[in-house]
């Protein structure tokens, strides 16, 4: 469907790099069959094959597109097999894309989401190849989708998709254990620990731990001195754990998964980063 | 002119990198001429240089975009020096680059081109450096043509512009030799093995040699266990070698060039990789 | 405003690198309050916090926009804090940015600037992040400038804003003394000796010094043979060493900063490079 604002927004998120003409093609597909689009690449540097990193991308992006935007990800070691593809259509959006979990945080949050088979094989470019289902199948449906075609035609609806576990943060004793779910361009980790945990009191007497490191929190990256650790709450809605100035991924050893915990007031809070 | 969708589609394919102003200062002129036009990358990630690259690059998309399409390629290391600029037009696209083989791929299976030599300098912006044709002459002259400028008016047609030659494969005794045309972004090695070479008879029981190896053909990458190497029919219409969730190029160190056979049914096909 | 084509054009140069959602999130901000703009990347891949690289692709690139196009550059190591934002508006275009330079390359060579502060928060985006004004005050004010909003409606008119000093390069009894202030994609080192500094005489008997070679000034990067050093009238209005098919920075060891000189004719000129 056309967005609110009257333009057919479509954005792209993939694994495909920016190497090959993978993307520009899927370009090429949309515009051919929806000629007004406006398409958004969120990133095509997700790592190959990786699902939970595409997954999350698009988590924090979907939300600030107009009303109607056609979201297509694709993240797809499973091309070509009997995997199936989904598209999924919540009150703000729509979304397109393997059947593999890539679609699966953005629809978390959302209600009354209804998911649909891709099978309508009139709307795929033709001959389907066994490697390029962005080209053949995505990028089609998506447009067709964008340019005002109707929901129920890209296949039956269906309750059984994929859905990724979203790694929840615990409650502990002294505050919450949670973890690092990306490691952003600038070497930021952001944690699934929420903002709103350091509301209860003030904020400034909360300390993040991971690993062995205490980390301050802080109401922006230049809260603490050049070169030390920053625990700062973070534009995606969590806490996000950086180095003024530095790259607190690489001066940390941090990684997605890695382990951190929100120690409330009263605990020792003294900075060791 | 404009695409048979109403709207200036123009597609840019360089060796110009992203950490530069390069091909945003392209897009800017383009607007700036031709301000309805939809702007379009394949990829700027043409390693510098690279004319057989940038080639292969604009060869796997052109197809895929509307009717109309100007495609503006700059790979051009002669850039100032007296190597011509040409453009090309074909029923459905419209060609725009310097004159060293770049455009020569796509044009290859065209029926009707016509070629003319940049020449009218009224186009270009003024003055023209010495090191930037794609901002002062491709540019300006692609946003002439997508705005609906008469094609005449670039140049003198002419006969005689450079085309780089398309490594054949070659039938053998018991199949096809081949070679690496091109690594993508995920590792896999496109050969120019035509898919359709594998129709005669059962697909499945063909195989890949490449150096020492015996790569099983597969529908898809998944059809062999995780790390296991598949050879697949392409999206690009050629065969490609993978690795299940890995990286083929890197793993059995093929680059461009690396010489491959498919091997017809009968003959040994164990996959040893 | 929209541009003098009657399409809102809006740019954006930043240090958000290609791997996040950044950047797709600034376009849907900005496709949300100002649907029909021609949104173009400058660059994303500043170096993290580099301001004088950010501010230097900017200047490269604004002048080669439709008049009215808004310009958006972030590289913001203190977002945030109590650093300022700012709106710029010369003759021909608009510039929204952080108050900390990064603009002020671009604002140097213009007439009649009128800057203000940004300060009217109806027009950000609520609440505003301590990490991301990226999307939460530069796209929002961006776009509604884009969308035809008006320019007094951002906050006061200011005289005060952070300039980075230019390197100015200076005459010598010989010639010029300048810098490299840019080292691009392809090795070029970008100095700040101004071609219109070769007009004098005949610019081939010119000699750039650099560290202890002498490079020759070519009409062009293959004014020499393969491999070899050659100084050129670059693009940008400055002359940059280069090597003919190679990488002039990594083979020499050039940095932003690394002093040259320009020799005028009279004075030793053989190539050692």
């Amino acid at each position: 469907m056309p967005s609110d604002t009257g333009v057919a927004v479509v954005t792209l998120t993939t694994d495909f790099g920016l190497c090959d003409s993978f993307v520009g093609v899927m370009k090429g597909v949309i515009l051919s069959r929806c000629p007004g689009a406006r398409i958004v690449d969120i990133t095509h540097l997700v790592p190959a094959g990786d699902v939970r990193a595409g997954a999350f991308a698009l988590l924090t992006a979907y939300r600030f597109f107009p009303k109607g935007t056609v979201h297509v990800a694709v993240v797809d070691p499973g091309v070509g097999s009997d995997r199936r593809a989904i598209a999924a259509r919540c009150s703000d959006a729509t979304f397109v894309g393997p059947d593999n979990g890539l679609l699966s945080w953005a629809l978390r949050s959302e209600k009354g989401v209804v998911v649909r088979r891709i099978e309508n094989q009139r709307l795929f470019l033709s001959p389907v190849s066994a490697t390029f289902h962005g080209r053949d199948v995505f990028a089609p449906v998506a447009a067709y989708l964008a340019n005002g075609g109707g929901f129920a035609e890209v296949g039956p609806e269906t309750g059984e998709w994929i859905a990724l576990p979203w790694p929840e943060p615990a409650r502990s004793v002294d505050g919450w254990l949670g973890e690092v779910v990306h490691v952003d361009h600038f070497g930021n980790a952001i944690t699934n620990l929420p903002n709103t945990a350091l509301e209860p009191c003030c904020a400034s007497r909360f300390t993040v731990l991971c690993g062995r490191r205490r980390v301050p929190i802080g109401s922006c990256y230049t809260a603490v001195p050049k070169g030390r650790a920053v625990a700062v709450p973070g534009a995606s809605g969590c806490i996000e754990i950086a180095v003024n100035g530095g790259n607190a991924a690489r001066s940390f050893g941090l990684k997605r998964g890695a382990k951190v915990r929100l120690v409330a007031p009263g605990q020792p809070s003294r900075c060791i980063a």
